[in-house]
């Protein structure tokens, strides 16, 4: 599959809701995902698991979901923006948290690498 | 200036229009400036030059500016994600392009590299 066809066919699926279905079919089991303060977690189970657990402490209202785009010079990457309306169940405060996604897929196959771009806590 | 007085300071500017002052105060004369199909334009005069020509053929009603966004593992960089509000001249009809764009910040000082992702022509 081409870039793009890997990049439209994730963003679809994020848009019906079914992030943890791109996570289990479209995710390297070697996968490594960077967080804003660059911690990484690498491997698509403890990958999975980290996303549980973000959503575990929130009510998740819904999410927008912006692109995906492209840069030539960067041929194995494209790039997101996403809104997170959620409710931390800590502060019962309702938020839209905001974010900028890099995703890099090797071989025109599995997504190898996330590495998320915010500011403040997520 | 940290990282983060550097990306607050381009985007108050770029939200009150201010760009072109962007370019002229907080680009490196080196600056490399890569566009969506991987064209790079080297050189602070010439990166303004670009964006002039850009400009000149549209009418241009808006911009909106969310971030900055930031990596602690890419600590000399911040995104942004732009819509961009224009007419192109040429076909007269008004469309939002959008994009993120990465920025790479060297010595803590200027913009050394701004590097556009989107899809379709700009």
């Amino acid at each position: 599959m081409s870039i793009q066809t890997v990049a439209h066919k994730f963003v679809e699926l994020c848009r019906q809701g079914k992030n943890f279905d791109v996570m289990r079919t479209m995710y390297s089991p070697t996968i490594v995902s960077v967080e804003g303060d660059g911690k990484e977690t690498a491997g698509q189970g403890p990958v999975i698991k980290k996303s549980e657990d973000w959503v575990a402490d929130k009510t998740f209202h819904g999410e927008t979901v912006r692109g995906p785009f492209f840069n030539g010079a960067a041929p194995d990457q494209f790039a997101v923006y996403f809104t997170l309306d959620v409710t931390p169940k800590a502060t019962g405060e309702r938020l839209t948290l905001e974010e900028v996604a890099v995703y890099t897929v090797k071989n025109h196959d599995k997504i190898r690498r996330e590495q998320f771009y915010y500011e403040g806590i997520h």
